[in-house]
C-alpha cells in the first residue's frame, strides 16, 4: 500500500496512532531506499516527541523483524533461548551464561554486537581469544546450534536490516532515546533469532542508560509486553550498574575472569570469591534461561542447575567447545606489557562511580572505539580494587591500569580518579538484582 | 565555528536555548551542504515541537538574510517599503497598492512569490498580461526602482538561498507549521530586499492559515518584533479571510478586478463599487506604506493620499509605465472561451465559505497548480456574485465559472457548491479590517 510520506509524519506529529499499512510502508519503503533518510528522521523526531501506542510498537517490531531473515529453532526439543542485556561497564555475563544454558541442555542461538561508545562488545571480547571467529554464516550458525546447542555470531546483514539502516540515521539526528523504538529495535533482532524464549537483563543506575530502577522497569516492561504479542517466553531482571561488575573491564581482562568463573580457578592476583557480584547474575540469568528453555522444571531447579554447571566443570568444557567450534585458543589470552596501580590520595569510603568516565579511561587505554573504524587493543583495561562501600586508606590500590602504550597512562589515571567518589561516611551499597518478573 | 550536529539537535530536543554561533552554524553548514538533510530535518522537527525564543528567531532570520545577496536602497529620499501578505482566496492587494504606493512617491521594491497550494500567487497574476517580464535581474530590480520608483520580481537565487533550501526541505518533511520557521522565512526575504520599512496583512478566518484573530496576531507579533530588532518600522492589519477578497478567483479575472479599481471602469458585468472590499484594504495597505515609506506625515494623510492616487487616475499611469518597463500590454488579458452560471437550488443567505475548496475548484478549472510543474490557464478561474450575508433566492447566481475546457465545469461546480454555506437567517458579517497596529 502507497502513502504520501509528508503526510505520514504529519499524523505521528499531530499525536495520531500510525495504522499497520501505514507503519509497515515507512519501515519498508525506508529500508528499499524509496523513502529518503530525510524523511525518515523527521518521522523518528515526532515519534520521539509523541510516542508510540503498544499496538504501533508491536506493528514497528514485526514489520522490523521481517526486513530479513528470520530463523527457526522450533523443531529442537526444548525451547531456544536468548539473553538480552541493556549494558554497562563490566558487563561479561554472555560469555557465561551462554555455555551454562548449553551445557543443561538448552539450546542458545547469541547474535552479539559490538561496543560502541564507553560500554564493551560481547563480539570484541570473545574476538580477544586468539583465532576465535564470530563471522559463521546464518546457516553455519544454525547448524551449530543444533549440534552443540550454541553459537555466539555478531549481526550479519540478512538478519533485521531495517533495524541497522534505522539505527544508523538515529544514531546521528538525536533520536536513540525513544522507548519505542528501543524496544523494537531490540526486540526485532531478537525475534528474528528465532527463539522461543528470552531473558532480559534491564541495568538501572549511574552507569546504565536507565537511571532508575522505574525507568529500568518501564523499558522492561514494554520489552516484555512485545515478547508476549509474540508468544515468546519473557523474564526479566532489573539490576543496579551503580558500579562496574566484577573487577575487570576490558576485552581479554574480562574474558580472564569469565574463565576464573567457569573454572572456579584464580585469575592474575584475583580469587574466584572476588567475582561473586558477576557469577551471581550469571548464575541468576542462566537459571532462568535454563528454566524457560525446558531445561528445568521451575525457575528454582533452573537456578540450581545454573550452578551445579559451574561447579562440575560442565559449562566450561562447552566454552571450550565453543572455542574448537569458532576457532579459538582461550589458553593464550594476551596479556598487557605495562601496568599502573593507581592509589587512593586519602582515607573514606568508595561511594560512587561515573560509568561512563570509566568506560572512557578504558578506552583511552586503548579498550575500547570511539568510532566504529578505531582498532581495539584487546589486552588494555583496568581493574578494580576498591567496590562500592569499600573502605579505603590513603595509598591503598584503587585501580590498576593495563596498556601496551606508556603515554595513556597519565590522562587515563585523572579519567578513573575523576570517576571515583570517596565519602567519609559508608554509603548504602544497592542490592545487585532488585527485580525478576516473567509473564 | 564547527559544531556536532547530532548535538545541535539534542539540545533543541531537549528544550534549551540555542547560540547564535550555533544557529548560525546549523544555517551555513545547511546551505553550503555540509549539513545533510536528515540532520536538518530532524532539527527543523525538534524546533517544530519546543519552538525558538525570540532571541533565537531573530538570530535564525539574520543567519537566513545573509545567505545571499541584501540589497540596500537606504541612500534614496524617504524609505523603501514593501507590504506582506499572509495569503488567501482572491488576495490581489499587491498589483494595487504597489502602483499606488509609487504614484504617491514612495520605493517599492518588492518580490513576490508563486502560487502553490489553493491560493494563487502574485507573479502568475502578473504573468497572465501577455508579456510582463517578472524575471529581471537584481541589478535590473535596483536600477528600475530607483527610476520608476518600484518593480516587482521573482524570487532569484541571489536572495535567501537559505530560505529556499530550508522551505523545499520543511514541505516534504511536515515542518511547515513552525511559528518561528515561518516568522524567519518571511522576514529574511523581506529585509534582504533592503527596504526600510514594512506593511504586513495577515489574514485570520476560514480560508486563512491562521484560523482565529488570536493566532493571527500573534504571528503578526512576532512579525513585528524581528522587523524592529532589525531597526524597520513596521504596520501591520490583520484582515478577515472569511470570504474571498472582491468578485474574481483565477490569474487574468484577478488583473481586471485590479484594473477596474485602479482605473474606476467596470471589468465584465461587474462595477468598480462591487469591489468595494478589494479596494478599501488596498486603500487601508498603501496607506501606511505611503506613510512609512516618508509620502504623509501621518496615518491618516498617507490614507487620504493613497485615495488620491486612485481617483486621480496617477496609480493607473503608475501601473501602465510598470507594465512599459517589465514589458506587459494590459490592454490584451486574456478572457476564457466558455463561463458556466451556478445558481441557487434554494432560498437563504450566504452563511459562510470554504476558501480552501474554493481555490481547489479554480485549479480544477485550469486556475492554479497543485505541483510546481503544472501549467497554469491564465484566463481560468471563478466570479463570485454572492456574498457573506447576502440574500439569495432559488434560482439566483451564484458563481460564474470560466475556463477554456469544458470537462472541468461539472467537478468545479460540485466543489463550489460544497464550499458555500446558505443559512435560513442572515449571518453575522465580520469586518474587514479586524486590527492596525504600528511599532
Amino acid at each position: 500500500m502507497r502513502f504520501l510520506p509528508a503526510e505520514l509524519i504529519k499524523k505521528k506529529r499531530n499525536g495520531f496512532e500510525l495504522t499497520t499499512d501505514e507503519i509497515d510502508f515507512v519501515i519498508k519503503s525506508f529500508t528499499s531506499g524509496d523513502l529518503p533518510d530525510y524523511q525518515m528522521s523527521a518521522w523518528l523526531m515526532a515519534v520521539f516527541f509523541k510516542g508510540m501506542t503498544a499496538n504501533e510498537t508491536a506493528v514497528l517490531t514485526e514489520s522490523m523483524l521481517h526486513s530479513g531473515r528470520v530463523l527457526d529453532f522450533s523443531k529442537l526439543p526444548g525451547t531456544a533461548v536468548d539473553k538480552h542485556s541493556t549494558g554497562g561497564i563490566g558487563d561479561k555475563t554472555s560469555m557465561i551464561i551462554a555455555p551454562m544454558a548449553a551445557a543443561a541442555g538448552v539450546h542458545v542461538p547469541m547474535i552479539a554486537g559490538r561496543g560502541l561508545g564507553h560500554t564493551g562488545g560481547t563480539l570484541d571480547k570473545l574476538e580477544s581469544i586468539p583465532g576465535f571467529r564470530i563471522d559463521l554464516s546464518l546457516d553455519q550458525f544454525q547448524s551449530q546450534v543444533e549440534k552443540l546447542g550454541f553459537a555466539i555470531i555478531g549481526q550479519t546483514k540478512e538478519i533485521c536490516p531495517a533495524d541497522k539502516k534505522i539505527y544508523a540515521l538515529r544514531d546521528v539526528t538525536a533520536t536513540v532515546e525513544s522507548l519505542p523504538l528501543i524496544c523494537a529495535s531490540i526486540m526485532s533482532k531478537k525475534l528474528a533469532e528465532g527463539v522461543g524464549a528470552l531473558v532480559l537483563d534491564v541495568k538501572h543506575g549511574a552507569g546504565a542508560f536507565m537511571k532508575t530502577i522505574e525507568a529500568a522497569e518501564t523499558l522492561a516492561d514494554k520489552l516484555m509486553e512485545i515478547g508476549t504479542a509474540h508468544r515468546k517466553k519473557v523474564a526479566y531482571v532489573l539490576s543496579s550498574m551503580d558500579q562496574p561488575l566484577g573487577r575487570f573491564i576490558g576485552n581479554s581482562l574480562e574474558m580472564g575472569e569469565c574463565f576464573s568463573i567457569l573454572q572456579n580457578r584464580p585469575y592474575l592476583s584475583r580469587k574466584p570469591e572476588d567475582f561473586r557480584d558477576t557469577r551471581e547474575l550469571c548464575i541468576e540469568l542462566a537459571g532462568l534461561m535454563i528454566w524457560l528453555g525446558g531445561g528445568a522444571p521451575d525457575r528454582e531447579s533452573g537456578i540450581q542447575r545454573a550452578e551445579q554447571t559451574l561447579t562440575s566443570g560442565k559449562a566450561w568444557e562447552m566454552f571450550e567447545k565453543l572455542c574448537h567450534h569458532q576457532g579459538g585458543d582461550p589458553s593464550k589470552l594476551p596479556e598487557a606489557k605495562t601496568k599502573h596501580v593507581i592509589y587512593a590520595d586519602r582515607d573514606g569510603f568508595v561511594s560512587g562511580f561515573d560509568g561512563e568516565k570509566l568506560g572512557l579511561a578504558a578506552i583511552e587505554l586503548g579498550a575500547g572505539r570511539v568510532k566504529t573504524t578505531d582498532v581495539i587493543d584487546p589486552s588494555a583495561g583496568l581493574e578494580v580494587h576498591a567496590k562500592l562501600g569499600d573502605a579505603i586508606t590513603k595509598g591503598s590500590p584503587l585501580y590498576t591500569l593495563f596498556a601496551n602504550r606508556e603515554t595513556s597512562f597519565e590522562s587515563a589515571k585523572q579519567m578513573v580518579l575523576a570517576a571515583t567518589n570517596i565519602s567519609l561516611q559508608k554509603p548504602h551499597v544497592p542490592a545487585l538484582i532488585t527485580k525478576r518478573k516473567v509473564n
